[in-house]
């Protein structure tokens, strides 16, 4: 088994990635409106560049750079297209029709500070976008167009109605019903689970994985994405809305959580089996990728 | 110059494309949900299945066969990957936090008869979806990827900021104020025009459409989309709204509108102007396109 690494080591690592998702994302924004007035830019620039862990973009260089690839600039823009997934995401789930949320990640959500019809918009825009810079990205990084094609796919299945969106619509009519376990875990594993999937694939097609390796990636993803989400019912049933920086929480929504299921003992147990289940894929895989195993761990460790 | 179709021609020609697509319309959609509930399945076919002329797709179409393309299913497939996005459009359009609109095609809107919450996620699943038909329609068609990557960037290009989103915007940022004609015209050319040029653009691609066609093309496209507003506009002002089966119209939401800024008789004149500059184009890319020729002038005929 590879050896992991130091949690200093993380965090060093997070901060480095975080800063250069973060420049692709300023790229992205400025592209995306360069001729647009700057009302548009100020609502398309809220949903993206307002923080976040940028564990998506961050999980995608690292599962490039596993496969072998050489990180360049332009595997940040790659990165950058799966946040901007994500912030669309996020920013239609706050609308007042969805969640209703006044806060996201310590801000007032999209929709507080500039309406909704334009973060409607905004947020609409951001999916196109989002395809043209994974095939603009995979050029830059010399894929031929057969790979840029299997890259930009893992995208749009990963937001669309058999991924993301889908979940969201097991979410929206789950509401004050009490899922049972294979149905709290479907739609997670699409609303969550997929785009964090498509994160590790999307990495490893660029960089020409191979497909035994692109299925040990997906079988990490899906399995941190499901420890991703228990570990996120676990943070709001015990922290605050102020140190998460969001409101309301799934609970307050009548929505079903893995704390309400399991209860917090339980919801850990499998957390932590989820986490091993993502550092048995890496090993079938035989990839050299100690950020990998530390982000599997740094998923339910993280307090935020 | 090419001679043109008889009205009972291109009658005929319309209604046996309309078919195709729909039909084509259908698949998405079944493609599109089949492991997800019935509810889903309902609003999502709500937006797409209820009609409308199916002008996007019979252009592209009509396009790929200029251009000598072979027609089979698949293309009208990637011709209904246009209608998708179109569909999304007017199903965010309508909500609440932009047009308010109770009816389109003579049917109540998709958020009045299943909620704001489904309509805003069956509208962005389509997004993705359409991106994914067009990809797997141009490989059903034989195109290389090259070629399919093409194809699947105009399609994104025309739906985002670039084009149909970005006109969203300058027409919500217009709202209440009049605007002069080049911002009438830019708003227009976004908006409308940008996805009518891609229905061009796309099936000349398909077919392997040389440069210099292509830009003939674009250029029809862009005729045809100014007309096709200002005809729009002639509309609102002449016709009730139950003929048009939807409301309200754009001069009652305070936006500009041709006939506003030059009066019937201009605009009647102007959208003339187009349609000949559309004509033009095509001479000068020497396709022998009837239908293409007749659908010019039907654009600004119609009578709804």
């Amino acid at each position: 088994m590879t050896v992991g690494s130091t949690p200093g080591e993380l965090a060093t690592y997070l901060e480095t990635h975080k800063a250069q998702v973060d420049a692709a994302l300023e790229r992205a924004v400025a592209n995306l409106i360069d001729d647009l007035s700057a009302e548009v830019r100020e609502a398309t620039s809220h949903g993206v560049t307002t923080g976040g862990k940028r564990l998506r973009p961050v999980l995608c260089v690292s599962a490039y750079e596993a496969c072998g690839g050489r990180i360049a600039p332009a595997t940040y823009d790659l990165a950058a297209s799966l946040e901007l997934i994500h912030a669309y995401s996020l920013m239609h789930d706050d609308l007042p029709c969805m969640d209703d949320a006044d806060l996201r990640r310590g801000r007032p959500t999209t929709h507080r500070d500039l309406g909704e019809d334009a973060t409607m918009r905004a947020g609409a825009a951001l999916i196109p976008a989002a395809a043209l810079q994974a095939l603009g990205a995979c050029r830059a990084l010399g894929c031929d167009d057969g790979r840029a094609v299997a890259v930009t796919r893992a995208l749009l299945e990963a937001a669309g109605a058999g991924g993301m969106v889908g979940g969201q619509w097991l979410d929206l009519l789950g509401e004050g019903q009490a899922l049972d376990a294979d149905e709290l875990d479907e739609l997670h594993r699409r609303k969550t689970g997929a785009l964090l999937e498509a994160s590790l694939l999307m990495g490893g097609l660029a960089a020409g994985a191979p497909s035994r390796v692109q299925a040990c990636l997906r079988e990490y993803g899906a399995a941190i994405g499901l420890a991703f989400q228990i570990a996120d019912d676990i943070l709001d049933a015990t922290q605050s809305a102020e140190t998460l920086g969001k409101n309301p929480s799934d609970a307050a929504l009548g929505k079903s959580t893995y704390v309400a299921l399991y209860g917090l003992e339980e919801a850990r147990e499998r957390a932590e089996m989820e986490v091993d289940r993502a550092l048995e894929a890496l090993d079938r895989a035989e990839l050299r990728a100690p950020m990998l195993r530390a982000l599997a761990r740094y998923v339910i460790d993280r307090k935020k």
